[in-house]
């Protein structure tokens, strides 16, 4: 199997998985327990925690393990949302977000909050004049993804804070680091960032553990209420083996600079060998990530049967769009005001470190066949 | 070492471990995929949710996978209440809930709604009495857990069900069974419940996964915004290896006759050796549940030094009280009112299927020794 959807998810790196085992069947106890067993476990949550944090660039209390992306989204934006009510109600976001933000601030607009949507252009491309226009003095928070999991268009979301400041606003900054983090360097205090959304599955990590990074000192309220775990912003009994596979998956990636050489390599060829294919057309922008290249089939099969013809007669699993949308029409695409028939027919491709140019040259070789054989 | 502690954690069964590292290594796929990596995490997950139905009695359809039993209690109680505000305030539940129950109840009683918490009696039972008088017309949720965590005690949860048709009530019913699921029987329907928490790593399953039963036709509310995945009640991308171990785990709970039998001998068994040494006295009622004694040690120690006394010394892990609380003066004996010097000497011990006389046989050593040792 040639494995090229790693923006929906990863393989877990066997080390990943060694130390998850290792804590299912060794290391078993529960954090919060007084006993020996509840210490090891205990000690493994802290020592995870500063790895994490050692890739985030960040203080370990600022990290809070929750159940994964979608959650620490979550969490950040109505988290933010309430603890700033009373200071305003406008949410500056964007029309590119991932499901888990679009989906909260439509619920806290349904609350009654005020929603800026930026819309992309034709490349998913968002600018920085958008963000100063649309960040007020009233403005109390900005959530914007810092790359997209479609297109891999990046999201000038350094500039945020400095239009938050300009604007005079006393706004919290989210950024979606799903797509970014382990990959390109998502630092917070560079990024003028108070939250950070990380996954642990988008970086050989395994399903079912993220982390939010809440800045020291910034106040958002918990969503879920219970014992005294992740100091009661997320309470639960923590998945410590999943967190220790976090942690592991974290100093595994560690060496952005020398991966980032690599997939640049990989993406250079990947983009050449694909649009030298007859009416395959690049719909990411050339300044998209280097780990996702979103590009138009010109078949007539829709891009869910590409996926499965390419899946079942050659072994490579691609996608249409986001996992998390299930097949539902891509609202990036549509976003980008791309044509139907452009949207239909268009697939995501998503490499990751291990990802080689044999990999990409089956893929090529796959799709040249496809369009040969169901020209549209 | 001799683990004692399992109504904090459970060892996890080598085959779930197993399950676990073939989901990480070998079946990886996001289960919304719809190539053949997805597929094939898909049907684990379809499996894994027929299993976890099949050990509750239910369908399939109404299992809807969580991080665990604190987002389970989360959700089911203010799923219900948000779901229900408009139909009235009043919602039941008891003052010896885990923490995540009373905590979410806290947080309604904040947001307006109107909370009867009914008192334990010094042997932490509740009555059917209490529940017939608490339960009226205008009640929306009944909240109540099948097994305390702390001491064991069996609340008459099948009663609610009665209590809420007599009282003419309109109310849903929702039943903590994280301490009961793979112990005793804990079929929905005939216990009446509209929503029953679970939770794995109580089973030998792995800490980051539970689930929430809710009865077909019954509307709670999300409180996680995202994706489409389970049926959007509980969106963000599946814990796929923990969701197959924990179908595995429910699995190897099966035979809780056969279980049953053997905890009554331990429980019986244990109890005996406990009450021959001298000034021990047990907490837990007569009737508990056999995996749980809760006992009162007569040293000049707290329980918690006794708890780490026991581990360093003996190598046994026990608990003083539930892990969630870390420490915090137990709320259960509290509400048994219990003396102080009772509430700040007594331990939790916990079995699981696979605690044995011997086992029992070490615990009663270490606790005659510590008593004779630091006798208060």
């Amino acid at each position: 199997m040639i494995y090229l959807d790693n923006s929906a998810t990863t393989i877990p790196d066997r080390a990943v998985a060694d130390e998850i085992y290792n804590m299912l069947t060794v290391n078993f106890g529960n954090p919060s327990s007084f006993h020996k067993a509840g210490l090891d476990a205990n000690a493994k949550l802290r020592e995870a925690r500063a790895s994490v944090a050692k890739l985030l660039g960040c203080e370990s209390e600022e990290v809070y393990f929750t159940s994964g992306g979608t959650e620490a989204n979550n969490l950040a934006i109505m988290g933010a949302a309430q603890a700033l009510k009373r200071r305003g109600k406008r949410i500056v976001t964007t029309a590119i977000e991932h499901e888990s933000v679009l989906q909260t601030v439509d619920e806290l607009e349904k609350q009654g909050f005020e929603v800026v949507r930026l819309m992309p252009d034709r490349e998913g491309n968002i600018t920085k004049a958008q963000i100063a226009e649309a960040v007020t003095a009233d403005t109390i928070l900005v959530s914007m993804m810092y790359v997209n999991n479609e297109v891999g268009s990046v999201l000038p979301v350094e500039f945020i804070r400095k239009a938050v400041q300009r604007a005079g606003a006393n706004a919290l900054v989210h950024i979606d680091c799903v797509q970014a983090f382990g990959k390109i360097p998502v630092r917070p205090s560079k990024l003028g960032a108070d939250l950070v959304s990380v996954t642990a599955h988008k970086i050989h990590g395994a399903k079912g553990v993220g982390a939010l990074y809440v800045k020291k000192g910034v106040r958002i309220l918990p969503q879920q209420f219970g014992g005294e775990q992740e100091k009661k912003l997320r309470p639960g009994t923590e998945a410590i083996p999943l967190i220790a596979g976090f942690g592991k998956a974290c100093e595994l990636a560690s060496d952005l600079d020398k991966t980032a050489a690599n997939m640049a390599q990989i993406n250079a060829y990947a983009r050449e060998n694909l649009l030298a294919i007859d009416g395959v057309a690049i719909n990411s922008p050339d300044n998209a990530s280097d780990y996702i290249i979103n590009f138009y089939v010109p078949v007539f099969m829709t891009s869910q049967t590409v996926v499965q013809h390419l899946s079942s007669k050659y072994g490579i699993c691609i996608s249409n769009g986001s996992a998390c949308a299930k097949g539902k029409k891509s609202h990036v695409l549509t976003a980008m005001k791309l044509p139907d028939n452009t949207i239909e027919r268009s697939v995501r491709v998503s490499f990751s470190r291990n990802t080689t140019k044999d990999d990409v040259d089956a893929l090529v070789t796959a799709i040249k066949e496809t369009v040969e054989d169901y020209k549209q």
